[in-house]
């Protein structure tokens, strides 16, 4: 356990991924840490206490005594830069172009693939299927998605980059989305995402107690 | 000048603020580089060709060598990890927890303010301003990153972190679809905006030749 206490700010359900995402850095890290809730359907997000912790008004936010910050990728580099390997474990990759090629996931996992994340919520991952079929659009999502995966996963690979990092458990969560509602995805791929599921740091925030 | 040789590749208008980002960091590492264009209106980017450059099909990437990388973030940190200082021009803070925010504003600016990006397209920065006034929904979004960078910035500093870093670029290139097009911005604010476009590096971007 390291010296440092943590302040996970996640969202009531937990059904963020980028709420998890910090978890399990954190986890991965043996870091000490207290999960808080921030009910986003009664816009306690918006309230002045939680706007004073977070700049952006979003989850997750971690503090570190009086430091506070926003954005799951942020905050991971943070906690990277902070608990270094390999006292603590890595959690994004030593070579610099694989460190790179995770940081790009990252942030395309973020900023593309709208109509995945809009029809196949979080909701569909860590509580129930939904029955309608992907729309056109998220169709194409999906298949540039599995196009670039199939080109990142070398063989039967279980990881990215040879060892987990962080852009794993992301880019497995983006994938479930589809495994876990039944949609078709390319057996490597989906393989992959559930060996990814398996892990056990992931597990701990699958376990959550959600109360839905 | 670095031994270096790198290409860039962006979007043949030089609209895109993401291209941009990189473009100015390639120029603050005094990096070797030369400019490709793509043209995203003839879809270009969908090419074989530049699939095999972009695993995302998205501008901008850059390739150095054999490798090639998309994500503007993902690229800049990249060029910091190759291009380390004191040699090369530092883009992001030394601090850990300035990193942090660095890294912060930077994901921050790339998945949030969709209506400020949609109404105040990049066009209207580097082209010309458009007559249609905010919506409401922008107006909140804009109100947002004001209360935000209001907090961020001390006093008439003229960079977030002492320093200048990547993320100012990046910031100020936000404001000024709002600044640049006559928009109500908070006055220390658009000076922040006004005197960051003035930086040498961004000059060099805002000064290519478009045909538009
Ligand atoms: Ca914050
Ligand atoms: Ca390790
Ligand atoms: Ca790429
Ligand atoms: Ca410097």
């Amino acid at each position: 356990m390291s010296h440092y206490t943590f302040m996970l700010y996640a969202d009531s359900q937990f059904f963020s991924p980028y709420a998890m995402s910090v978890f399990v850095t954190l986890v991965e890290k043996e870091a000490q840490f207290e999960l808080q809730t921030v009910d986003l359907q009664a816009e306690a997000n918006q309230s002045p206490d939680y706007q004073k912790l977070s700049l952006t008004s979003r989850v997750p936010t971690l503090t570190h005594g009086d430091f506070h910050l926003s954005e799951s990728s942020a905050i991971s580099e943070y906690l990277e830069d902070l608990l270094p390997p390999p006292k603590y474990r890595r959690v994004y990759p030593s070579n610099l172009r694989e460190r790179a090629r995770a940081r790009q996931i990252q942030a395309w996992l973020r900023s593309d693939f709208l109509p995945i994340r809009t029809e196949r919520s979080t909701e569909v991952v860590f509580s129930q299927p939904v029955d309608t079929p992907l729309s056109d659009a998220a169709q194409a999502s999906a298949d540039r998605l599995f196009t670039a995966v199939e080109r990142l996963l070398v063989d039967d690979a279980q990881n990215l980059f040879g060892e987990w990092c962080i852009a794993d458990t992301d880019l497995a969560l983006m994938l479930n989305r589809l495994v876990l509602n039944g949609d078709n995805v390319p057996e490597k791929l989906a393989a992959y995402a559930q060996n990814q599921w398996e892990r056990q740091s992931v597990q701990r925030w699958r376990q959550i107690e959600r109360s839905l």
